[in-house]
């Protein structure tokens, strides 16, 4: 059974940021405005956070609801899970996602500074210290047969690409122009040379760039 | 937990037609060749049937990979399960995907001429003569709680619109002209007085229209 490694849902700036400068624990994204990053996904019927009924079910809704399918791991870089840089100081910080994350699987935090396994409902998160192939033999061990999710932010998924593990990725580019911050690409047809590439606009304006190995 | 009745990944013409005229054992689809209809869900790497590696992972596999996510049970006409029109002369017709039907759920197959269930390893086909509503009931309650699909072909869908118990649609456009057969629309806009509508062009050729309740 082939276990893919899949980055799902990235979302960037039309000029190629993850997220602005000057990241905080106030502001997650830096300078960039996640409502209007992120405003697509959560007008979906199947985003992972909505708690009122209701949502589009249209192009952006395949998107979201194939977060979960068949993923049985996510990794994640340090500066995903954290606002904070350098050693801990201590443990208080349990992420982003309060007391139910939206992952539902094991979730290895690629990080320098050791730290205990933390369970929060049906998420843990494994705190690792490695090269990308160590981490991703760990957590494709831990998927139990199922796929991986790459799940940022850029840095982490540039570290993936340049060792050319990444098999799938699903990056939604935004209308809005951020630059600088955290930056995956200048230009998506940078990875043609190595993916097929679908450019889908959706008609939230968002467009989707779906690339597989060639 | 809200149970959707969902069409996905039906195939029609550019004028409209699910299938060609006099379908028979030997022509599935009567005039209308499948391997042309059908082209760009066969190339995916999700394609049920696929049996070989590889395969695109691009927008039509996101169509082909959502076929049984969170799918109980299907309902299908029964101009879908066989070629053969009137009462059953015996039972020796069980459908046209082998051993192993790709549905692994309930399958309700809606005609007027009784016939024992039937079980192929984890598909079961129900035969069930009743007006629609009923048999979504019965469909509903053996899908446990997930949505249910309807199968097709295009005049059992059209018995469902009109009955206006369809949630969403997933119709994907071949650029092919059949002149007659089996219609679904004279145009997908149709349907734009009751559904939002996503209309998305696909690299391979295929226009996906996705429909959602207003």
């Amino acid at each position: 059974m082939v276990q893919l490694l899949k980055v799902q849902n990235f979302n960037v700036s039309s000029d190629g940021f993850g997220a602005g400068e000057n990241q905080s624990r106030e502001r997650p994204f830096g300078h960039a405005d996640p409502a209007t990053m992120f405003s697509w996904a959560g007008a979906t019927a199947s985003w992972p956070n909505r708690t009122d009924p209701g949502g589009s079910r249209g192009l952006d809704d395949y998107m979201t609801r194939d977060f979960a399918n068949n993923i049985g791991a996510e990794i994640m870089g340090r500066n995903k899970f954290s606002p904070y840089r350098g050693p801990w100081e201590n443990h208080d910080w349990q992420g982003w996602w309060g007391e139910q994350p939206p992952f539902h699987t094991p979730v290895f935090v690629m990080t320098h500074y050791q730290r205990p396994s933390l369970r929060l409902s049906d998420t843990t998160f494994h705190f690792v210290d490695a090269d990308p192939a160590t981490v991703l033999d760990q957590a494709r061990n831990a998927a139990q047969g199922k796929d991986v999710r790459l799940g940022g932010g850029a840095a982490t998924i540039r570290q993936f690409l340049d060792a050319d593990l990444v098999d799938t990725l699903h990056v939604a580019v935004s209308p809005i122009e951020l630059g600088g911050g955290s930056r995956l690409w200048c230009a998506p047809e940078e990875l043609d040379d190595r993916f097929h590439h679908d450019i889908v606009p959706s008609p939230s304006g968002v467009t989707h760039h779906l690339f597989w190995r060639r």
